[in-house]
């Protein structure tokens, strides 16, 4: 595939619009009695008249066999390659919680724990204790523990979890995590991985050891545990890659999250669907390239559910005319991975794709599906080459070589 | 597609169970007469069942237009970049000759040949002389060329070829051919191609003199060739990068070979497809990789035989059901590479494969044939893709990013 840095040099600013609709999770299996995926069950005369009108394929979000999580799916999508463009996992919990990452912070994820009297790790999630209690933890922490020079802040997610961000200069993601991962053993102490982590490591073993104290009485979460140490990636951005002026419309903040690092600007939206559509409407004027995201699909496939992940295909397909409306230059409709309710679970297998636009040629596909998209004119191909395929139909991409 | 290094992180241990059955050469041409390839004439019900069940597509070994010989065709099933992971020529004479080499050894391809008085090349295969012979000789320079701290050992294989084995200390595959590839010319002397091979050219050269002093009055094989010195690849093995505990079954040396570069173990087998199957049976619950491979279609291709080729996959068939008694959790069948009988040799057309398992989706592909698997769910793919695949629907692959 053709380098970022050719990429570049092709881009061109036009008034065209790109709306990258992502259903997340939209690929499934066949259901055992039926034989026919979610998708296929779904009634979804709108989405199957964009697959009629536009031209249909399968993405593979990595390669075959791999199973995609929520950044490098997406990372795909928006056309970088998802290996060479990880996320650490520090990172992704934070951009997850909505917790906004400067250039120069460390995040980690971090888990409450219970050690006994010997200090040995009795349970890696402290009971998973109540959110509510992980939230006033957090709140004697901020308030307890002093680094001279760093700003410590913890913000605390769902039952045993939390985010610590450090803050201030000279600090590095270069620490090894202090969770071992397995119960009877010690905590381990923050090691530097290399020279640039000593610091950070110092500061890490500070607040360990203040944090400690302070649990020492907080039983069953008396300890803490810390991996992932990451920084924010400094990747180029899509107005530095495509010269776009791209805009995200997501109501989960990890979604939010992957947009800002790749240099989207973030909409303020409402919880639904509609609202979603209203953002797109309200804002179009403003922006050439949207993504907007639709979480309710992987929801309910990750919960094994069938028939609710189907209503959520219907659902969506319902509100499509609207979106329709806006006519973009170049419409796609995607998923950043399969979510088969039978496996109740990401998968690996190749998601269906359609992108309509004046310029694309057409193929006999009449319906958005994974069996019927397999006989798409796109073929199958890896899933960042969508975006310089998304470029090319709104016509941003000028000629390679003379 | 994702490297070794990614894949480690995602590989996890399991019971479920992957078969890989090699039908060496299976793809073909159109018959003249018919326009239907091998395995389009076949009557295989079997195979066409596992295809109706499954979900096909079309394995390129290297890349388009590239004849791959067994050593690359296999390393591409098993998951490596065959470009990357080669074989020398030594090596690979060796492993066809199930000749054990160790870690240091250095072994290469040897060419009796005729030389005139005035030492030029008159014949480079010696008038392709008797196998007994050859073994004659092996024995003559085995018993009588001493070279310091280095064994040598010859081993004979039909008419003018044999392998040579070096073992000692500091020895290296850093020398060039003796054989100048031309009849008229001086044989040329060992030449250490950097300063790892000076050693191994000197015991190269004193083996040449004193083989060529013995071998004077044998006309016409009185002088020899060496070629493709190489050792032993010491490359990552299936247990490492994809934490399996897998075992080959094949009556030739050579696919036992490669099987054994790639950590498999070699399990003992009689002639026939049903002692493989045996041995299968026999050893099914003692790994969770098994690589069964089946020699006679690529035999009949290479003869230019097509109704041989075509009853040989029709013995595959019939032999079928004892395999698939075993339900094994993600059964494939493919080739290594195509063999058609109209070139009798290898060929650079890509191959079909059908993979069958709980979580595969299926596709319309009724008949396990080039043309139908053409049309199949898994589309045109790079062979090393196939084993990820194989690991995803073994659900031996855990979510990559997070």
């Amino acid at each position: 595939m053709i380098g970022f840095n050719e990429i570049r040099k092709l881009a061109r600013v036009t008034p065209s619009k790109i709306v990258l609709l992502v259903i997340d999770g939209v690929g499934g299996l066949p259901h055992p009695e039926t034989g026919r995926t979610e998708l296929e069950t779904a009634h979804s005369p709108n989405l199957d008249r964009v697959a009629r009108e536009g031209i249909c394929g399968m993405l593979h979000p990595v390669s075959q066999g791999i199973t995609p999580g929520s950044a490098p799916g997406h990372m795909s999508l928006f056309g970088y390659d998802p290996v060479k463009y990880q996320f650490g996992r520090g990172i992704v919990e934070a951009l997850g919680l909505d917790i906004e990452v400067g250039p120069g912070d460390v995040v980690a994820r971090g888990n409450y724990c219970t050690v006994d009297d010997s200090g040995l790790i009795s349970d890696r999630r402290a009971g998973r204790l109540a959110t509510e209690l992980n939230h006033e933890l957090c709140d004697l922490l901020n308030e307890g523990v002093k680094v001279e020079d760093i700003e410590i802040a913890l913000f605390p997610g769902k039952e045993h979890r939390f985010v610590i961000r450090l803050r201030g200069e000279g600090l590095s993601q270069e620490v090894a995590d202090t969770d071992p991962q397995h119960e009877g053993m010690e905590p381990l102490p923050a090691q530097a991985l290399d020279s640039t982590g000593r610091r950070t490591a110092l500061v890490a073993n500070s607040f360990i050891e203040q944090a400690c104290e302070l649990l020492k009485d907080s039983l069953p979460a008396n300890m803490l545990l810390l991996r992932g140490f990451s920084q924010r990636p400094d990747y180029p951005s899509l107005r530095d890659i495509y010269r776009l002026t791209p805009a995200c419309i997501a109501t989960y903040p990890m979604y939010r999250g992957v947009s800002r690092v790749v240099g989207m600007d973030i909409l303020p939206v409402g919880e639904t669907l509609q609202d979603e559509i209203e953002a797109l409407r309200r804002n179009y004027d403003s922006y050439d390239y949207f993504f907007v995201h639709y979480k309710k699909t992987d929801a309910r496939g990750e919960d094994g559910d069938f028939d609710a992940k189907v209503k959520a295909v219907e659902e969506l397909d319902a509100a499509l005319p609207a979106l329709l409306d806006l006519k973009p230059d170049v419409f796609i409709v995607t998923g950043d991975h399969s979510t088969p309710a039978g496996l109740a679970m990401h998968s690996w297998h190749p998601v269906p794709v359609v992108l309509s636009a004046l310029y694309c040629r057409t193929d006999e596909v009449a319906e958005f599906s994974e069996q019927a998209c397999l006989r798409g004119g796109l073929g199958q191909f890896h899933a960042p080459e969508l975006m310089p395929l998304a470029m090319a139909n709104a016509l941003k991409l000028n000629k390679f070589g003379a």
